[in-house]
This record gives C-alpha cells, structure tokens and sequence, in this order.
C-alpha cells in the first residue's frame, strides 16, 4: 500500500510504501492502515512542521462513502470495515474521507493529472481488470450503489469469450492487459510474453503481434464509443499497464475511436498523468475536500 | 407544442397547446413560442390572479443551457437561436432557462414523476427513436457538448441493422416503437400494422408477434445492462409509446435485464408516469430552479 502527505494544491510533501501482507488476514491489513496512517502524521509533525489535518482512504471494492464503509473486498477478505470511524478513532479524531481507489484514482487525474480543467471526463485505467472513473462537474460519479463507472464489463462482443464476472464479451475480457498478455503467449508461442513485449513486437513491425494488438484495440474504441456516446465526456484519460505503451496504443486507439464515431463528440483521448500515485493523491484531495465543500467518491 | 403554467411543487396550474406548423419556416415557430409564452403568462395573471416570476423552455436537438442557445434542430431548421434571451426580452426581463426536451422531461419523471425520491435514475423514452437522460442528484447530466444521455445509439448487435446515425446495431434500430412497427409490419404481412398491434398479438398469444416482441426485449435488455453497468442507476424509468404496452413490456423486460446481470445490482424499472405532459413540467421545474439554485439541463 502507498501513503502520502499531500498539500492544499494536491502536491505530494512526501510519499511512503508498506507491505500489505493480506495472507496476515483481514484484520492485520485494517491495523497497518490505521499504524502507517498514524506514523505518516507523525512524520509530518516532525519534518514538515505541521500536522495533518484531515486524513483519506482509498481503498479497493465496494466502498459506501457516505457511511465511511468498506463494504466487500474479495481480495483483502473485508466485509463491513467501518474503516472511515477506526482511522478517525485513531487518529485523534481527525476528520476522515474514505473513497473507492479507482474513483479517487480518477479524482486525481481529474483535478490536478491529465483532466486538469476538464469539466467532464472518463478515467479508464488498463490493468489485470478494465476499471473507470467517471468525473462529472469536480467530482466522480459513484451511482447509487457505489458501481457506477464499470466500463470493463460492459459488454462489447456478444459472442465474445466468458468472463469472470458470468457475461460474455465485456471490454474486459478482449482489452486489458491481461487479455493481450494472454492473446499474445498464445500467438508467440512464449507462456511468459505479456503486453509489454506484445507492444515491443509490434514497434518492432512483427505481423502477429499487430494482430493482437489491433484486436485489443478494436475491443477498446467499441468499448470507449459505447461509454461517450452516454456519458459525452471531454476528455478520455487511459492509464494502466497497458496505457504504458505510448503512442503504441494512443495513436491507432485514437484513430480507431474516430472511426466509429458518426454524430457523437470527439473526446481528447489522453494517457494518465499520475501513475501509480493516483490513488494516493486522490485520497490526499477527498481529505481537503472534507475541510471545504464535500465530495463523496 | 405544449405549454404550461406550473406551481412551485410541480403542479400543473394551466395546460395549452398549438401547432408547431414548421412549414412556415424557423423564424416562425420561434414567433410562435414567443407569443405562446406571452399568452399564458396574460392568463395567469387573468385567470390566477398572479403573474409568472420565471420561465422555462424544452426544445429537441442539440442545446447549450447554459448560453440559452437552441444550436441545432434539423426538425425546426433552427441553427444558434438565441432563445432565452429572445423570450426573456418578450416576457419583459423574466428569467428564462432554456433545456433539452429530452432531459427536461427526465428531470420531471425524476423529480415529481416516476422517479420521485430516485438519486440516481435513467430516464428511457421509447418512441420513433431512443434517447435517454441521466439523473444524478436532482439535476440530468448533460455531458461536456450537451449529447449526454444517447444511450439509443448505443450498439448492442455489431453485426445489427444500419442506423441512420451512420452506426450498425444501435439499439434505436431494434427496440424503438418504430423499429417494432417495421418488424412487426414486415412479420404480419400488414404494412400498416404498427407496434401497438403487436403488443396486442403478443397478449393474445401470436407466435410471430411474440418473436418481434421477444428480439426487441431482448436487445432493450442488452442496452439498458450496458448502461447500468456505466451509471449504477437506483431506477429506470422506461417512457414513449412503447411502454403503453404496459405489463406486456415490463414483465419481460424485467426478466430479460435480471437474467443478463450479473455483479451489477439490479435497479428498480417502472413505467415513466406523466406522459407528453413531462416536458412542459420539466421546464416548469427548470423555471423555478432559476429562483432557487441552479441547475442546467
């Protein structure tokens, strides 16, 4: 897990990594959270000067913002961890804002990464899973249960291959960088080739990884299509392993995409800004958030 | 087009109509508006014993609320028209919000109609096309062009029939009442029969018809999933002719869209309950909006 002590502006005042160790269980993973939480403020009252004064979480499945409760996490084994009211607890009751990492991910990106200024936007980042944050008016949508933004399942090809989630064909299945790891060890023949070298292959000109690539390509502006032609956002923002690729992936995306589109507005299609601090800077903004206007992510 | 002077809960005080006539040309029916909106704001003071304080006015194609500028309507020929300041200098400096048709009737069926108390609902209307508008917290997300909300346009069947928008298998070409008139025209062998005479043949037991009804559910199904899983919403609200099938539509489709969900929760789907009158009552909402906080649609 990251941690971060972040400032006013969003700017990152310093940045720490712990081993999440989830095989320790459900509630060892809780009680890092709340030690690193409180040693993180320790560190800004001894180096920076100044103590936080608000806090924010991001954390993974589904999350109820409004009540500050981490309601399912198959990974970390969480049902109802009433995290926002522990880490509070903890930390001298201080205000705290717990949120989704993918949303507040998108959250970052949005306000002070590659959306900056974009007043609507997707945020779709390409890893294991396909993932979104849908950033309406200096906030991410949540729904009315806290799914919305699940673009990786929206299905693309009917008949396309099952997921895990039990629907077949979802964006997922045909353009993560799971799926092109998997589509290009089959083609190459490697079991250990993955997206990176399937993305190499095809700078490299090599036939069947532009055959793989343009497939996952293909899946992807049908997938990005489906999501503007609903949501009309301004600006596309792609991260993720995938997304890692360059203009590998964004100039024959951004072609494929205006291709498809007939009367609906073209998005900037850009890639993520933030990497893998996203999550962290999010959290960081949702804690500011608490001390002006509210924000539920 | 239809006109009505509302009370500040929604009620409707006053209801008028009158040929939208757009042969004369666009000029005209803007003259027409204008002198509509005239009339019954004299009739509210003659009849009501007060004067309206503000006004509101829906209108189809593409509108930028927030200039008050009625840009594109292929319909009424109109291009850039200025309508919220022409009516405001009509109606003597009255505060004027000017919405989308679409949107404003979603805002309606939201706030005072089917989807009353819904914080997140999607409004679906069924006629000769699909359009759709997204309610998120008390106000319908117009997206960053004003296009949000084109879920009929949304492609369920790549492989599906050619859609005037230039797209193959949107699912305006398979569940729209019309696409249900052609298909059940072409399958009776009547070329007059329309989708209302197939929902009848469905309730009595016709196969023919029940296979037309069964392919449009099932694709409204495949779209409306699609949607779901992008917006998480807490109700769908399904409007247009369609939907006066009643029960005959929704049984079904409530199957259909629980058999295709998986992780996605499942909203509630209820018939839209105000009919052509939602428009002059969203516009109505948006009216007093203007002399409360603000909100574009």
């Amino acid at each position: 897990m990251k941690a971060a002590l972040v400032g006013t502006d969003g700017t990152l005042l310093h940045e720490a990594r712990r081993a999440t160790d989830r095989e320790r269980g459900a509630d060892a993973v809780v009680e890092t959270i709340l030690a690193f939480a409180a040693e993180l403020r320790a560190h800004g009252e001894e180096h920076l000067g100044e103590s936080a004064v608000a806090a924010g979480v991001a954390v993974p499945g589904i999350v109820d913002s409004e009540k500050g409760v981490a309601v399912y996490a198959a990974n970390l084994g969480w049902r109802d961890v009433p995290l926002r009211a522990l880490l509070s607890e903890r930390l001298g009751a201080l205000p705290v804002a717990l949120g989704h990492d993918v949303r507040t991910g998108g959250l970052a990106e949005g306000r002070i990464g590659a959306g900056r200024g974009a007043d609507r936007f997707l945020f779709v980042p390409l890893g294991t899973g396909i993932a979104g944050a849908i950033g309406i008016a200096g906030s991410i949508e949540a729904g009315a249960h806290g799914d919305a933004g699940e673009i990786g399942h929206i299905v693309v090809r009917p008949d396309g291959p099952d997921c895990s989630c039990g629907q077949r064909g979802c964006l997922e299945t045909l353009a993560s960088a799971a799926a092109v790891t998997r589509a290009w060890a089959a083609a190459s023949g490697d079991p250990d080739a993955d997206a990176a070298d399937c993305a190499k292959a095809v700078e490299a000109g090599d036939p069947a990884a532009i055959a793989v690539w343009r497939d996952a390509i293909d899946a992807l502006a049908a997938g990005l299509v489906t999501a503007l032609t609903l949501l009309d956002p301004g600006t596309l923002i792609i991260g993720g392993g995938l997304a890692e690729a360059g203009e590998t992936l964004f100039t024959p995306l951004r072609a494929a995409v205006e291709e498809r589109v007939t009367f609906q507005k073209l998005p900037h299609i850009v890639p993520a800004a933030l990497g893998d601090t996203a999550g962290c800077l999010g959290a960081g903004l949702l804690a500011w958030d608490l001390l002006s206007t509210e924000v539920s992510v």
